[in-house]
């Protein structure tokens, strides 16, 4: 993404190779889906139960023959993202523990990662498939998630679209659903519908409301709809990606609105991040704060922080400032 | 329980009858694994991926038969605790995600209910099978899991018994740990094994030291036996049950070596517990409290927290001081 975005150095592409090799060597298993991890020699070490795994295999894949040429990193990356639209059903396969039938909740994660990987991998796809799937993920997200009587977007569902009255059903991930609107917002732009970035850029006002912590700052991980205690122990925590997703949702929805109040939210939630998630000593970023924005664990990277979060979203700020700074 | 151990109440056997009937109408699939929870018509929600719910299913059955004489709650019992022992090399059974080969931990958790659920089930079993799974149990916990050199319980170790350098191998869960010490301890005083006992109560005490905070009082949920930042967001927690465990191993280890550091540690639990887990205003206990001791989630009952650990634990320090003042 570097190489083909901001500079074309032969280091970063041969890192790139690197990661390619290893991965289409050791990661994937014979029905063609990706494992969740491996360890250093390469050997798998959890199952491919988590279809995002095959999301991120099937983005790195494309910038790689992107950047390349390769034509087996295309040909992996767009049988990974049929084999994606195939398990979009079921996507925990053998390894869902929920009982079939009985409160048949509808993840909210699944259509909201396919905007962007649609995004991210149209170059190489059908053009049929493309526009079906931003139709159909477009509808799911802002029709069928997103509630506009409580201005919220929820993790879980009813198969019939309604609420469900359980933890599942009244579970809030705010950054997710922030997530979800600058993918919504690009989708917006690239089909140049003005109506529909400004619902997205509105949610996300609502969502970031709804979800900062009014006694600490920062957002919280989880929250309850209703207000009830949510299940997750980790609610109250300040995530790195959390605020990040918000910081690109923001940018974009000022570059795209030059609404003031999404300007003065962005601040705010600049002066909170870069206060408190990068480390001035050994640089990156810390992932995981306390309520109160203290560092929880001071690990860089670990089983869910990558090398991904922090590069993706200060060059999509950076791009959307530049873009500012020319208009 | 309270019925066959407290007082006679019609009320509270019929309470358990409630519980029985429903339990043994719903909880139980084809193959005689209980599921992991139910919705309140009975319809299973999560199938039965955690060999735990039958555990404290067949528990429940053995106080329910000793109560009532219920020869089918004893027989189902005795059915259910024989196919947890055939469950024991893969408890997860095909929701287990880990990829068989690569590193394939042993955990702690198997061996050590075993211990608690063996001993409460006593009167129903083959005697042989007592003997041989005390046997059995107590070296797993005592020669295997426990390892002298750092002087605590590991959470996952090699087949061969090693440690492994990992995230799940270097876990402690200290309020584990203590807990399986109190149910060596009561192998121990049926067997007369004072050694046996005198150890465990030395191994409590070395947990309690390696888990404590010293900063805020109270003792962590997980750490990292080397130091590091364990994987799990909620390691700095405090747990209404991790607490009550080391009540009663503190209370039992004083009971049975009258040692004075072990009381003057059950003091500082009890401080510690008392003034921070019951709810003075609206009763019961909280479960979750974040690192400084502050109520986390207020809701007093969930997943994993339901009427078990609070009556137990005042049930058993209450039996451990009766035996004190008489002696």
């Amino acid at each position: 993404m570097l190489y083909n975005s901001v500079e074309q150095k032969e280091k970063w592409l041969n890192i790139a190779r690197y990661g390619v090799e290893f991965l289409t060597k050791y990661g994937i298993n014979k029905q063609g889906n990706w494992y969740f991890s491996l360890d250093r020699t390469g050997q798998p070490l959890v199952q491919p139960y988590n279809i995002f795994s095959d999301c991120f295999a099937a983005m790195a894949l494309g910038q790689f023959s992107k950047a390349t040429g390769d034509r087996n990193a295309a040909e992996l990356a767009v049988k990974t993202y049929l084999n994606i639209l195939k398990r979009k059903k079921n996507p925990k396969g053998i390894y869902n523990k929920s009982f079939a039938g009985t409160r048949p909740l509808v993840n909210f994660a699944l259509p909201m990662i396919l905007c962007n990987l649609t995004l991210e991998l149209e170059p190489l796809l059908d053009q049929q498939v493309v526009e079906q799937t931003f139709n159909n993920c477009v509808r799911q997200v802002m029709k069928v998630f997103y509630k506009p009587e409580q201005k919220l977007i929820y993790e879980n569902i009813n198969p019939d679209g309604s609420l469900s009255d359980s933890f599942d059903g009244r579970l809030i991930n705010p950054g997710h659903g922030i997530e979800a609107m600058w993918f919504i917002m690009d989708i917006a732009k690239r089909r140049e519908q003005k109506q529909l970035w400004g619902k997205a850029v509105q949610i996300v006002m609502d969502i970031v409301e709804f979800g900062w912590d009014l006694e600490y700052g920062g957002i919280f991980y989880f929250l309850d709809a209703q207000g009830h205690p949510p299940q997750q122990l980790e609610w109250d925590q300040k995530l790195w990606w959390v605020h990040l997703e918000t910081l690109i949702a923001l940018a974009k929805g000022f570059e795209l609105t030059s609404r003031k109040d999404v300007w003065h939210k962005y601040e705010l939630l600049h002066d909170y991040t870069w206060f408190h998630f990068p480390d001035p000593e050994c640089g990156e970023w810390y992932g995981y704060l306390n309520r109160r924005g203290d560092v929880l664990l001071p690990l860089k990277g670990g089983k869910w922080k990558g090398c991904f979060h922090v590069p993706r979203a200060l060059y999509k700020c950076w791009k959307c400032f530049q873009i500012l700074s020319n208009s």
